[in-house]
């Protein structure tokens, strides 16, 4: 029976909606299990900007920093996308809270549901018993170097950097997550061409000196986005950097199924922010439609990763499982043969959820 | 009745024994039509290391300026991939390759062979009539940046670049293309987090008004890389940066059946480059087994592309269809279904190429 304290930061778009879902599945479980939850809400990205100038206030960093963990919802808005020049964007406060809170590690679990065997555009046969977790590194890289323009605006710039301790630390999750799952580590990156690359690959080579039981092998970025397609059984745990990383684990997401079904944890010095790894989906924002689930596990992680309740993250799950076999679906995930009547909204897959844990 | 000079270039790996195949094909193409194709071979990559210590001799390039197109092969050794620290490297030639013929257009059409539905591990019924051509800019980004180290090595860094000239001359290619097909380009960048894309963004919006007819739409690329595998048939042309490109279309190869049936078009101001999308693969280098189609489409995309033969052209990659509605597959497209004597190796599947052509 513990007293924890979390942090709802909704954002933009859908994050709104379905983090409302994640809320509730806190709560739940509190209630289940006799723990103390407070909560309490900060504001990031667009809806921040509107409020106040800024994507990230002081204040939303400040209560970050003292709440004992982050259930997030996404950051971003069209109006920005398409302003290639516009000075303040949503995604800076999500940088931003990266960046401050120290968050180097982004874990991104992809399991398939069996019951979703068939939401995939991959073969069932493909895809049966794939089970991959990612490590991507979330403060470094061509995402945190200088940029800017120079010749009067004519050319653009971006730096990517990485140090050997920021390579190191991430590895050394990387390898421990390998430990205790199938042993087996693979590095991403492009070494044979930029040099960042070849920092990260002599790092982890030199780490994996520390961890003989782990078997290490190293693929380029291009053939990783081919195998993960082809053949994503051969991988278990994957640690790569910031941008393949991004690239990479929304690709990854159709082994799942969907891209809502899927959770993430970043984790590093302090509080750790969970959240789903879809965007703020404004073609699908207030129509109620938006798939919780993501939200559901991202709480299923924040239970597991900082608060220790493995038991708890385990109900969370099993109920989401138990949702799935009844057969209900929200709308990305269902198919042909799913009945309408099967189909729910938002709140609805939220409540079903609710009822089985 | 035309006379070419055509330069094989095979480098390293399977490079070799594909492009002897590919040769063939121009070979029979020349006797079918009363074209004269003269020939000259030249190095590059590790077999041009081992040689003159170099991974692209003057020689070559030499040879390169003054032939009308050039079939080339892969370069790449795990020799080097595994030595983070070497500092002459197989890859550096083809980048030297491409920046010193200035081939910044990197044409990789993908359609899937109706026989090869089943080869992929995406269901048929998402692809059936995927027709996606992508330009990838070849000569900028962050491939050929300033890179380096600093503090005492113990930081890597990467400058990625592009200029509005450089992004705007890939673009109108991309539009031109968009023009003769189905009149849609999407343009894939990450312009909510990098500046090199947000300039991109910026010049394809501005370079769109100039083709009211053309539809476009901007993706980023972490999106476009589940799109791609969720719903490949919403794409016609697309266009996009060096680095995404590269990653983008090894994994569009899946949509393909294999990487071993996409060729590839780099042109530019100069002689063009034809060559496969696979590597040099030395797992199976010098067993025979390797798929040469890539190289023989590879052939008909420089008959077409290099010297306007559209009808010699055709009767390539009806061939190559031929040839697989005849049951006939190498082993990387072979699947439980193809009978042990259908599958050949790469000698007996460019003879029944040129069986039909
Ligand atoms: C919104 C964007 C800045 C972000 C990223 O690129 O990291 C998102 O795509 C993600 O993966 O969390
Ligand atoms: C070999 C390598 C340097 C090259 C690249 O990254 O461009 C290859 O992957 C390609 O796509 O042609």
């Amino acid at each position: 029976m513990a007293t924890k304290h979390i942090l709802i930061v909704p954002g933009d778009g859908i994050g709104q909606e379905v983090t409302a879902v994640g809320k509730l599945v806190l709560d739940k479980i509190a209630a289940k299990y006799g723990h103390t939850f407070t909560y309490d809400e900060a504001l990031i990205g667009h809806v921040a900007i509107e409020a106040t100038g800024v994507p990230l206030p002081d204040e939303s960093l400040e209560k970050m920093r003292k709440s004992d963990a982050v259930l997030f919802g996404a950051v971003g808005h069209p109006k920005y996308d398409n302003d290639p020049s516009a000075k303040v964007r949503p995604e800076q406060g999500l940088l931003k809270m990266r960046k401050e809170l120290g968050l180097y590690a982004n874990l991104r679990p992809i399991k398939l549901f069996d019951e979703l065997l068939g939401a995939s555009s991959i073969k069932p046969e493909i895809l049966k018993g794939a089970d991959i977790l990612f490590f991507r590194e979330l403060t470094g890289d061509i995402y945190f170097g200088e940029k800017g323009r120079k010749n009067d605006g004519d050319t653009a710039y971006d730096i990517a950097e990485y140090s050997r301790y920021e390579v190191e630390r991430i590895a050394r999750k990387a390898f421990e997550a390998a430990r205790t799952r199938g042993k087996k580590l693979c590095s991403v990156d492009k070494a044979n061409v930029i040099e960042t690359s070849r920092l990260w690959r002599e790092v982890i080579q030199k780490v994996a000196l520390e961890y003989p039981d782990v078997q290490v092998e190293h693929q380029f970025v291009d053939a990783t986005a081919m195998l993960l397609i082809k053949d994503p059984r051969r991988f278990d745990v994957v640690v790569t950097a910031n941008l393949f990383g991004d690239i990479l684990t929304d690709e990854a997401s159709q082994i799942a199924g969907s891209m809502g079904m899927l959770a993430s944890a970043s984790i590093g010095d302090g509080t750790g922010v969970y959240e789903p790894i879809h965007g703020s989906a404004h073609d699908i924002t207030g129509k109620g439609v938006a798939n919780p689930l993501a939200s559901v596990l991202s709480a299923a992680l924040l239970l597991d990763i900082s608060f220790g309740m493995k038991e708890e993250s385990e109900a969370v799950i099993n109920a989401v499982d138990k949702v799935l076999k009844n057969g209900f679906r929200s709308r990305d995930i269902a198919d042909a043969t799913t009945p309408a009547d099967k189909i729910l909204g938002t709140a609805a897959m939220g409540e079903q959820v609710l009822l089985h844990i």
